[in-house]
């Protein structure tokens, strides 16, 4: 577990990885995605895409279980407000082996909240091929280190 | 469906709505983002929530539900590759009925393609008290009218 104090500007957080399946592409689609170029090999070959490629909420969602298990483990868990900035640069496919990479852009007390810090993120995650399918920039609170009272 | 000449900036779509039960916090939880307050009820009592709460890429994922299931039917589907703004202002709570409203910010050729255009919305998904839990600029691309040749 990390408090704030313990990271520092620049650090940088690897991830296992995960192999994402046509089968796990189409179940995530049919409950929150489903259009046909998420459920439908032949149906996508019509679209904008021209194959079968996960829902980008698939890839965020995804990328989020990558830094759960990663060694990114900020104390009071990992809590994020606000984006500013997330894309999507190349789609997600069947037999995509995803890892992801998290940077620490800012870090800075919270002025409200004197047990809190802020935290500022950028997470690339990419393919085995190195490209980028997925990259958040997330403002995130963590909690400073405990008290004296507590030490 | 909807071709990009029959959309036009200020233009509203409404959604149906979903209801968010404990069990699919805990589910998707599971999956994508097990961490404690997304988990366990009591865990939860000692996070910065202070209750079970969904995980923001759930609420995401169930915006983007209600978002296919809506009026708004872009030709060629909806599709988007980098969102401008997304921030959860509140948790979705166990029991939320949640609707969003999604507005056309802009709307413009794309310059390289010109079978496609693209457009700029703000969705804003809210519970039944009408305080916004999840809000999301997307820019996306949809089909301009078909060509003469296919009229």
């Amino acid at each position: 577990m990390v408090f704030i104090s313990n990271l520092s500007v620049g650090q940088i957080f690897g991830s296992g990885t995960v192999t994402v399946t046509a089968s796990d592409i189409k179940a995530f689609a049919q409950q929150y995605d489903p259009q046909p170029f998420h459920m439908d090999e032949n149906l996508a070959k019509d679209s904008l895409f021209g194959e079968l490629v996960a829902s980008g909420w698939h890839t965020a969602s995804l990328t989020m279980r990558l830094l759960v298990d990663s060694d990114y483990r900020p104390a009071g868990g990992m809590i994020g407000g606000r984006a500013d900035e997330m894309q999507w640069p190349t789609p997600t496919r069947p037999g995509d082996v995803l890892s992801c990479q998290t940077e620490i852009l800012e870090l800075r007390p919270s002025a409200s909240k004197p047990k809190q810090g802020k935290v500022k993120l950028r997470t690339t995650t990419s393919n085995a091929a190195g490209k980028a399918v997925f990259i958040l920039v997330m403002n995130g609170v963590v909690r400073r280190r405990r008290s004296h009272s507590a030490a």
